[in-house]
């Protein structure tokens, strides 16, 4: 044991993520995939630019916002489609920062020649989504740009909502727990699979759902924080929390709840779900004597090594679960 | 005269506008232009599915909120690029709706491929034009489409800003006056230049501008709506206002205020100004007696024929200035 922890702290030394730093000559689609090549983007130009955080709802006031941009391919899949994931994706940005969502605007870039009933269909989606999620569409803007400009429709929604008074986060510490709130994988590889790039065909469909309701239900003094794992999942998640916390994350591999046909999709193509976007699915560290029925407990916050997610996986060794590099699953939101 | 005037009345009786139908089988160039077609989709589907009005900022509480996607081709041009627009274009909807603008989300969506010098100078922008609108940038989001999937970036701001309480607007009544705050045609007439599908060389610049210093001066009780005459220019606004209002407005062109070098561009290739994009210009119906120093006095409220714009020309004849048709100009913003 000894040995394979300096292996594994070794390792940890070489890998320790610096303060990111944008030194691309040109935009790949990994700037786009949640991991590293994304914090080099947002942290080392981006935040820097606009003085900010950019990867959570800001607060003015008492009011929240965020915004998130939809270019998911294609654009209907096995339990949902862009305009359901541009309402519950925002929608869940606002509720995963103790807010309750209130109002949505959204933009529409379209194709030339994009037919009449998608479009129909997605507007129909919008609609019905945001009545489910509670809040009101207030605003919206469309745009069209020339065939072969965009792939039908993008869409980009903003979420106001307002900070809800239980909300008390503070920074994860050594002690708290992980928990999950449900099983992951599902949206990542229901895009795949619709994709038809692979020769596999498995029952998985979208976990896209407003997270409001069970935000709802477990707001209270012991939530440190909460972060939906979408692009990149729940191991970008941590690795961002564990870095900007200064902690570390033990993830027992075992308690991670994963249905069944993700995981078997998932291993015959090589995949790791914990790096698989969920759009149903959050992350909450939360104080150690926190009970929160219905939760998967994953695995808890450590002192060391500051910065850096651990798995121990279900044979009991341990690995660095590192930010993902390259983009595996491009265009999933 | 009377012959004249019978012959408008009907020629407007033919084209008065009916409650926009969306019944169109593909999206073309022309809904995005701010003309009919735009209109068509926006009040024919949009609004009716989320029951609501897209045109102007919407308001939450004392909040108001609005969205731009920005799509401007290309994507630097004299006078600006589309990170300023994407600023500018955003807070004027917010001044116009008579808030202050406080703060923006900016969502990137990025074509792969994209050189990275070429998002550093747009973020430069967007973040010089912030501060120079005065609000913060608080939120963002970037995705990656695959090369050809897009024009280099697209962006969509959305603002929020609070309803300054010397608002108090109204609808449009007849013997209300139009102004106009600057010279008109710039800034769709710079893009058009500045695409080199035109063998003409003229000195314009775009106009964009933040709005809210020329709002901030002029709000009071007399002021009764103001917009912005982006998309679809002076004659859309008119046309719009007009028709929501059930008025009907009087041009007077001589009194319009248009650059010569606009001017003669325009005449050059056969456009009217009334109906090209600024982005540094809004219009404001106004109480009779009120004085606004530094404003062109273009016109008037009438009460016949309600829902139509009517331009006095400068030999003294009378024309319909009806709703643009098609896309004349497109991706100016």
């Amino acid at each position: 044991m000894a040995t394979r922890e300096s292996r594994v702290l070794e390792i940890i030394e070489t890998a320790r993520a610096k303060r990111a730093k944008f030194r691309d000559d040109r935009i790949n689609m990994a700037h786009g995939a949640g991991g590293k090549a994304t914090s080099r983007l947002v942290e080392g130009l981006l935040q820097p630019a606009f003085g900010m955080d950019l990867d959570d709802a800001a607060l003015v006031g008492d009011i929240a916002i965020t915004t998130d941009a939809f270019v998911v391919k294609p654009l209907r899949f096995p339990g949902g489609s862009i305009g359901e994931l541009a309402v519950n994706g925002t929608v869940n940005d606002l509720a995963v920062s103790g807010a309750r969502p209130l109002a949505l605007t959204v933009s529409l870039i379209l194709e030339e020649g994009l037919e009449a009933d998608v479009l129909k269909a997605e507007v129909e989606a919008l609609a019905t989504a945001a009545e489910r999620a509670g809040v009101r569409i207030v605003g919206g803007d469309t745009k069209v740009v020339e065939r072969g400009h965009a792939d039908g429709l993008y869409i980009t929604t903003t979420g106001i909502g307002r900070r809800d008074p239980r909300v008390s986060f503070s920074p994860p510490r050594p002690g708290d727990r992980v928990l999950l709130s449900g099983p992951i994988g599902a949206h990542g590889m229901a895009i795949m699979l619709a994709r038809g790039e692979f020769e596999l065909d498995a029952d998985i469909v979208s976990d896209t759902r407003p997270l409001w309701p069970a935000v709802d239900a477990m707001l209270g003094p012991g939530v440190r924080v909460m972060r939906d794992a979408t692009r990149g999942g729940v191991a970008s998640v941590l690795n961002e929390l564990a870095r900007s916390a200064k902690v570390a994350m033990l993830v027992r591999e075992k308690n991670v709840p994963v249905a069944p046909a993700v995981a078997g999709a998932c291993e015959l193509l090589g995949i790791d779900p914990m790096y698989v976007a969920n759009e149903g699915v959050f992350v909450a560290i939360v104080a150690p004597d926190m009970d929160v029925p219905g939760f998967a407990d994953i695995g808890e916050v450590k002192t060391e090594p500051p910065g850096m997610v651990l798995v121990e996986t279900s044979f009991g060794g341990k690995r660095v679960m590192d930010e993902l590099v390259g983009d595996p699953l491009p265009r999933i939101c």
